[in-house]
């Protein structure tokens, strides 16, 4: 089984001078995620939470939305190491409770089609509206604080304990919305680490998070509002920038999208009216 | 059609001061590559370099590795948007020329499964070996210079044209191996600007890229790795971490990889035979 993190030899370049060192490396392996035992998606993910990363998948694809909807999750005895030798835990199979319908999932991630519209960023934005669960009413949902805001990213930073390790790897955190770190995972893919903390949401039964607020290192892109907007959590706040359709879809869904949130500055690029604080006149 | 760049309103808080001003972000819109009229991938990619970007992917897949074995690319004129007003350009087929065998590629991005070993990390270092096409010897090669090396990321970001207007892409660059910057390519994905760089050394007939550095944005992953080693590339430099199924693909595949590569320091965690430097005894 591959482990979150792996050691391995380095050779170091510092001004000129050389040396060799062991290193520690953030771990990354593929993870095959079966429903009712028909492969539906595989991601190169980092080892652990792994029954989380299945389960807040399948929110995000709007299977799942409560606990009793999930029979359970198992990892496939089958699935053994090219040596023939053992589980490689790569490969699990998730079985839903009797009567939760199976959905139509193809193969490939988070990106929808319709037939009438060949494939375009206004098909993504309504395959999302259509599919999500639970609404996002702006009058609705936390009050946000800049200066609580400001707080959130160096608290994430300090509970990230494999990257202080390796400094490879992405972290998605849950806060309440008075600023209480709820949990934190970390994950070679950005993606991955929000699955994995909605996953583990789900497990509890706290879904819809429609208290809370979720920060991602790093940038914002379509995928992540998409699986905030479906886990039902009314704020998402970044590190870095937002694309056009991340921006688009928060403005659609009702999310409060905030960008660039660096010391006591930040972005709010779509449901401002969340915002604690007077919106000037637009000039 | 998307765009590279698009406008949003925003509201920006600056130290309690709040204002609203127009916005740059950077385009994202999903692209559907079939091969001979049969999607084969979705993805996520900032719009254009969109033929580059298809040729690029399909030589990471081992499809295509000289440019008569490409017949034609186009966009499929029946891919409309959501009013059925025109083309969405989101949607290309890729034509190889004849007898070019169509491969088995199934429509998740780059992860390789075989049926003996279930899914794991050496099943997917094997899978890349059986499909190269051209071995990367370590006595082959440039001769990598840790001093030209560091001056490579100031080359790249003052290439970067689309995120000094949006703060938020990823980037890869070609540099030939005395640090003459070759190509320089953004996109919202990683994966995205390395395809798009190599599917335009492929319409070159430039591939084999033997004699050259790729540098990413970011950190090195599995997939950016085994891109590199199916485009025959010697060289990978990151600014920041690899992962451990990185450093193992480049290690077996004769790949020098680079991580950290900050000021005048790195780490050189495979292939170190190509850098020009005494390496110390092991300790």
């Amino acid at each position: 089984m591959g482990r979150v993190t792996e050691r391995r030899r380095v050779v170091r370049i510092r001004d000129g001078a050389v040396s060799q060192r062991a290193d520690t490396l953030v771990g990354e392996e593929p993870l095959e995620i079966r429903l009712n035992g028909r492969a539906i998606a595989i991601t190169m993910r980092t080892p652990g939470d792994d029954f989380a990363l299945a389960a807040g998948f399948l929110v995000s694809e709007g299977v799942l939305g409560r606990p009793e909807e999930l029979a359970r999750i198992t990892y496939c005895a089958g699935a053994q190491g090219p040596d023939g030798s053992g589980n490689t835990y790569n490969v699990l199979d998730v079985r839903l409770a009797d009567g939760v319908p199976l959905p139509d999932i193809s193969l490939e991630r988070n990106v929808y089609t319709t037939s009438s519209c060949g494939v375009c960023g206004k098909a993504s934005l309504d395959a999302v509206r259509t599919t999500a669960r639970w609404p996002l009413p702006l009058a609705g949902g936390p009050r946000l604080d800049p200066a609580l805001l400001s707080e959130l990213p160096d608290r994430l930073r300090a509970a990230q304990r494999v990257f202080d390790r390796t400094g490879g790897l992405h972290a998605a955190a849950l806060f309440a919305a008075d600023g209480r770190l709820l949990d934190v995972r970390e994950d070679v893919g950005r993606h991955n680490a929000v699955d994995k903390v909605v996953g583990r949401a789900l497990e509890r039964g706290d879904l819809p998070l429609d208290d809370t607020i979720l920060l991602v290192s790093g940038r914002a892109s379509f995928e992540l509002v998409q699986k905030a907007v479906m886990a039902g959590i009314p704020a998402l706040a970044a590190v870095s920038a937002p694309s056009s359709l991340a921006v688009d879809l928060a403005d659609e869904s009702g999310l409060t999208l905030i960008g660039f949130l660096r010391g006591t500055s930040m972005n709010v690029y779509a449901g401002a009216d969340r915002m604690a604080l007077p919106i000037p006149a637009t000039p």
